[in-house]
């Protein structure tokens, strides 16, 4: 996993910085409080395993909302397309990530899609194993398995600060259990659930993790196929119509990659049959997207006519 | 508290049950579920501490959302006006009890009113005690106390059950948590609420208790005042604009009698400067009020021109 | 309609009279937002006759929302209870009076009460004639009756300038017809309703009209009965549960009196038994209530001992 | 536009066409309550010019809200796309086409996405012309360009019915007056967009504006640039995130082809790169959305893996 520096990288890594200030780095936690605002890093990986990079693309970051596409794909393995959308739907959603609103006026009572906090705890409840250790232990091997990177853990502290201040996906759980949805102990499922967030990856990883999302679940180096087809297309199809939070609709249009990100400052993109992308650009807008880190996709998809529409 | 046999009420009673068949028994818990939907009992408490009943007025029930009232009553004792209404609203809702929707989409994130479910979590919370037992048994002796029955009790099994089934109350407990508006264990919390409405009484302690609310807080028997008048003020404020859930609009016109009504089928009124009112009828309507009971009340209301309006 | 001055109400207008400055006037039409906010009048109208005044009670005000109250009854005495609660519910609600999603998340689509705009259209809507001119002529007539002032009439500036800026009311109107709740060619809607809501009064003549209603439809000079004593009495409760917009609890609570107030800065009271008031005071609050005009009325509640709780 | 039988795609049709009688005709007006529900046609134009067919593809069907994408892609080119995003946003939703919360509950109050109604309406709002009939005729010289067909008009009676019947629409109006996204004359607006839905075509017609989409807004025939290709990525855009009203998240993943359908049974797809689609099925789905028509559009998705993901 030698990813190369590029001077053409770091050239449009300047130019996105700027936008930096535009933002701030979430605030809910200590370990997100005290990120530094003004780190930009990307990594572009190919299929052929080759591997471009600017900024500092070794640091580490938590996983958070990026992990629901992944957990999203384990559980489709793992329970097959029609289990899961009995448990959560398949429609996007005007709304903020942490609205509670659509699980009460939408009927029957499931989560809207996946990409929005009630369905991704939906899903992670679908996540097979007999513990909490064994299904984090899966998760954690296939995190590793599609960033070919063994030493992928979790963070601790973070995943215990986000445990200790979790109430409101603690209500998201009983409202589900309440009509069904879910049926496990809450807390076994937000333990789960925030060691999910708090799995730690770099830019690299993440664009390792893209690339075969990008090639329909084909690895780029061991060219097998980690994850079947189908899970891979309903991933990038969730990715584009959710996976920007309630600014998906604008990223689609702007940009037009299916692409995930989190709170911690990550992006993790997909170009169908061409690259994945890896982003760590800490300073959030107000949305809870990066805000350099979508400039700077924004600025590869018209430079590089990336977009899919 | 002997109560006299009253053929008018008796009367009054076998018109009413045949409204019993409109509406069915709560179907949550095994206890409730098992209730004679058939049985209707009314008891009239007066000033002079006189009473008049038909029916079975010795049946007990469990309080219910009766409960809010008298937990309200407590709360502003305990803790006075302004700090209770920083923690919950003051405004009717046309929503049901259990709806969430109000949470999220009014400012500031609190409980419109005490008597929703949120609400009512809300005002449990802020009872002065250092342990849930040290709470619960401050309130039942205030209940105990209303009623003049020192027998009082709660029913474990039906609290219990509560305990077992309360998800959406949970849920409703971790939103308030998430925006601070309670900050004690949420399973303590749902301890005391879920024993705090498996109370049991019959139709002539609700009578005794409703006497109190009619007298602005003086005793019938003792002539003290055991609850202030600006207190009761707020409460029968609150029974006459949100007592019936989504129904006192409704109740307020055909009936105009401050009143609280809960799912075991009991309903608690006070009419200013008249009388106490206890009915205990199981049988429910869709918003969950005892179907025959209100009919009752109606019934009264125009014979006896009760209606404050 | 001689109204003699007091000293004791003069003395309680200068304390409220410092309020105003945490308001301020309607901005939505000229007529309003050229109005004076310093201004406070006060008028007691009581059953026998005599009227009591501090303030330039003779200062003209629009009904605006004040006028739901008397259409409200008007329909009831053209149609019947029956009709005009198919048309309109009678549930209170924590909206603001101009929210357009009650209508659409609570089934059947109805407005939910008649002091909401949509469910006053819907009164208006109700109300008798074969043209605009002949029903509003009807209602006119009525306010004259119920006021004992032969002169009121209606500002034509003022019905102009709302019926221009009347869109919101436009939406709720084709909603309601979409919903066969309304019939009626909109523009006439509006145009019958822009005018009811121009209807200009003093504050003698709020206090007059509110004294009819505090004596269940009584007129006070004539003894006749120029309401049924059944509408009256729907009226109050609809003015107690909803007739201070999205703080009619909050008032219930801190007043007690069934009112009715418009953005004009009106307010009519109802102390049941005892007398109607009449305020005008044209600096709101941001629920749309005049600001001093409610501090007068909690002042009198407590002076007096008015609240109906 | 001469088109070839496909016994290719006849198979499909009969395989698709079992499907029809799971959903039902438009009701709400009668030119569209009167179609044959059990008709299915298909056409597939092709960048070289060809085309293909099977079933009655010369029926004429009017275009419904498959107009809102054509009027996205002239008010793009008439005003900008600044312009066009200060009217309207860009974010899907899960609410119905027809829902009005979302333009009270999201701030600013516009409009979530120009495929809802009140999106829609405010794109129609900004299409250039002095008048209602200039406004209409550049827009249907528009579809007679895409389409390269002169003989396009639009159907007077369902124009007529569909003006008769918008209530809703004109709620949607005057609240986007209220807010100041429109402020032309509402029955104007209505007419002209009463219109634009009415305008006829047949699926060959759609088949070719949906190739002209494909192609990034190249003319298969003359090979000009008839829409600029940053106007068709906008609305390829919309078709993926919000083309078949809110099932619109599982048509993403089930199919993956931009495509709009409208009520009268049309749905225009446009594969990009590859062909125009379209289809012509007037029995319709709970959502609004050809049944047979999406089957068949799956099945051609799968058999000729046409998934966008």
């Amino acid at each position: 996993m030698q990813c190369e520096s590029s001077q053409e990288l770091k050239g449009l890594i300047d130019e996105a910085k700027i936008y930096t200030k535009d933002g701030q780095v979430a605030q809910y936690i200590p370990a997100l409080r005290d990120a530094d605002p003004d780190k930009l890093a990307v990594a572009v990986y190919y299929p052929d395993g080759s591997c471009y990079a600017a900024g500092d693309v070794r640091h580490k970051m938590s996983l958070q909302s990026i992990s629901k596409v992944i957990t999203l794909a384990l559980a489709l393995i793992d329970r097959g397309e029609d289990v899961v959308f009995d448990h959560v739907g398949k429609e996007p959603t005007g709304d903020p990530f942490n609205s509670i609103i659509k699980l009460e006026t939408i009927s029957p009572s499931k989560p809207l899609n996946p990409m929005i906090n009630a369905g991704a705890l939906a899903v992670t409840h679908m996540l097979i194993g007999n513990t909490v250790e064994e299904r984090f232990e899966r998760l954690l091997n296939f995190v590793r398995e599609l960033a070919g990177n063994s030493t992928i853990t979790y963070n601790e502290e973070i995943a215990k600060s986000e445990f200790e201040t979790a109430e409101l996906n603690r209500a998201f759980c009983y409202y589900l259990k309440q009509h069904n949805v879910i049926n496990e102990d809450v807390e076994e499922l937000i333990d789960l659930y925030t060691k999910q967030c708090a799995i730690e990856v770099n830019s690299v990883d993440l664009a390792r993790i893209g690339c075969v999302f990008a090639m329909n679940g084909i690895d780029p180096v061991t060219d097998k196929q980690v994850i079947p087809a189908s899970v891979v297309r309903i991933c990038k199809t969730f990715m584009v119509t959710c996976g920007m939070y309630n600014a998906s609709g604008e990223f689609a249009i702007d940009v037009g990659i299916p692409a995930k990100s989190g709170v911690s400052g990550g992006v993790m993109g997909a170009v169908p049959h061409k690259c994945g992308i890896g982003i760590y650009g800490a300073s959030l807008d107000d949305k809870g997207n990066s805000v350099a880190g979508l400039k700077l996709l924004e600025m590869m998809s018209r430079k590089y006519d990336l977009s899919m529409f």
